[in-house]
């Protein structure tokens, strides 16, 4: 129970104070409209969370050119290009040659940091380490936030609307009853064994590996330390792997297509899961989903964390109509727009999933022709273009 | 037992007159190699056969520049794009704009009999009807080709090499022990369910379409006379299904996404079974395979016809350079480069048909993905250009 309780009021109230609560925060005061923010978790949590990114284009470009991040382009990596590894040898996707874009690896971490910096900077309401979260009133023309601050002081907030920015568990998700929403749903019969490994880089661009023996990615985090994936059961035991039996793994995996990896030792094993998941549509009443609460990809292909930025940059505008006409149907356009590239995004990650990845129950067949596959896509200026420019990622905000 | 036996030789003893074992006698012709073609059914039986037929932009040029048929132009009908039809719309994949190629809808029974009377103009030795058909000898310099012929006379004829052109069935293909080769296989848990009839046709170009309740292909044959295939059980009975069912299901698939078609009475009606197949490699001592007794596509993207003849054109090439070193060296090489392009067909075949059919086990997040993907290939210059190339075929004989 709180000891003290406040009443107030916003515009937007947004739960979760990740990437896509954040920069929805952040764009939505540019348009001069009020939010509150909260996350159950502290703000030294979620920094300590290690999480990796690669950011598209478009993902940059709003970082930089919104004013919430100049050090993304000091700090990041810009890659020009991706390794497809197959077949005996590597093929060089030129991002830069194909469609003039690159990638930039960043930290979905210094995303947020940039992202909370920017907010506290620009006296932007945001409550970390908040409990008791729960909104209400959802179909009404005036929905509630209910939390207790990290004082322990209860609120109530009004808002115009709700946007449940609350991640793959999301609790928002949860308000939508069950008649109003189809969820969809795919399991992936493998996940990824990452690590991180003090050792210097092993190529200067990620290398996308398949391999009879299963999938790999070989990424970079810093001129010392390294993230590195192979393809195992979502069963797997990461306590039980030695670093040796790890290297052993990796470099037959990469040493299969003319690759050797740097070595070191190994700081960090974790098995990452691997599913599809899409809530339909996008928005109920007054409350809207945006982000991992409302989708969530396999990480081949990296397109969460943009996927949660592209959907707040349409959501944005969005409100900024709704706000305007007090009504809801700008939420039903901003869920057919970000839907639109949801499915692309689902797509592709699928695709760079099976085309590189080795099923449980592959016959020979399934791997000749994925290598058919690989030679087809890179043998072709099209389908190289093709998949750069999903890579890189599609135009946002459209 | 034959009543009289004829002992002969000859540089290329082809097992097969169909269009990949004439067009290979064809091509040796031209460049002064011998050859004899044999083939079990009667050319009556084969030009009674009805088969469809999609040729790439090369496949024409290959029968028109080497003057086979002047009447490819003439009688086939020229198509500059195709049609996808899915979530509720349709979308035209231009062909002409996209790669400056195009397809000619001319069916492969015609091209067969283009190239009999080719070969039989050029004074070509070709036996149809033969019975007791065997080849031997083929590891060693002078293999053996035996048959009766139509009158009944034995015939042996030695041979610098032997080409298995035989079809899926090919008897030559098991002449290859175990050992020295690997088939790869695929099965599909569907199949087409294949209609002519008697109407006008319903669109000037091939639909492809794409619906929750399965895919249709509505292609067309003449002014009169129209080909369409929906897909069904493998085990579907053909004969049970009335003209009115088969209707039904047709104009419901294509009518999801805005198509109507002209009905008319159904004059044949078949299941056509779906497998993926491919044997590795496609030489041993001195036997070839080519065609369809090396490997078989399932029908979408129309490969099969083309993929032959993307072979011989290869193997004509390669049997001129082992027949001038009279050595096996070529025919590795054939091999190889007739590979490369059978797995990325392969690939394309896998592909055209894992977007565009309704898999049994197909959840609704399946079916939403696969409209993603439609989405993304058709929402992008690249994507419909990968496709558009792949389907216009690559070039040949590089």
């Amino acid at each position: 129970m709180t000891s003290s309780f406040i009443r107030s009021r916003t515009q937007i109230g947004i739960v979760g104070a990740g990437p896509a609560g954040l920069m929805l925060s952040h764009l939505l005061a540019r348009a001069g409209i009020d939010s509150v923010v909260i996350d159950l978790r502290s703000r030294r949590e979620i920094e300590q969370t290690h999480r990796a990114g690669i950011l598209e284009q478009d993902s940059v470009d709003l970082l930089v050119g919104t004013g919430v991040s100049a050090r993304v382009h000091r700090d990041g990596q810009r890659h020009d290009g991706i390794e497809l590894a197959f077949g005996g040898g590597s093929h060089r996707i030129d991002f830069q040659h194909l469609v003039g874009a690159s990638t930039q690896l960043y930290p979905q971490t210094d995303v947020f940091v940039d992202l909370a910096d920017a907010r506290e900077r620009d006296g932007g309401d945001v409550r970390f380490g908040v409990t008791d979260v729960s909104v209400d009133d959802i179909v009404s023309d005036s929905p509630v936030l209910r939390f207790t601050d990290a004082d322990g002081v209860g609120h109530e907030v009004r808002a115009d609307f709700l946007v449940g920015a609350d991640g793959s568990r999301s609790l928002c998700r949860r308000e939508v009853p069950e008649a109003a929403r189809t969820q969809y749903f795919r399991a992936y019969p493998f996940a990824w064994f990452g690590i991180l490994t003090e050792a210097p880089p092993s190529a200067p661009e990620l290398i996308y590996n398949h391999s009879p023996r299963g999938f790999a990615l070989i990424s970079r985090r810093t001129e010392t330390l390294q993230r590195m994936y192979f393809q195992c059961d979502p069963a797997e035991d990461a306590a039980a792997w030695s670093d040796d039996r790890i290297w052993d793994e990796l470099q037959s995996r990469v040493g299969a297509n003319g690759h050797r990896l740097e070595e070191g030792p190994i700081t960090s094993r974790t098995v990452l899961p691997f599913r599809s998941f899409v809530q339909e549509p996008m928005h109920h009443g007054r409350l809207v989903l945006a982000g991992d609460a409302a989708h969530t990809v396999p990480p081949t292909g990296a397109k969460g964390l943009n996927l949660a930025l592209a959907d707040v940059h349409v959501l944005a505008q969005e409100l900024e109509r709704a706000v305007a006409r007090g009504d809801t149907t700008p939420l039903t356009s901003y869920s057919e727009r970000a839907l639109r590239r949801v499915w692309k995004a689902q797509h592709f990650s699928y695709w760079m999933t099976t085309m590189l990845h080795t099923l449980p129950e592959a016959t020979p067949f399934d791997v000749r022709r994925q290598e058919g596959e690989l030679a087809a896509v890179t043998g072709s200026t099209a389908g190289s273009t093709y998949l750069a420019e999903a890579y890189t990622g599609w135009p946002q905000g459209r």
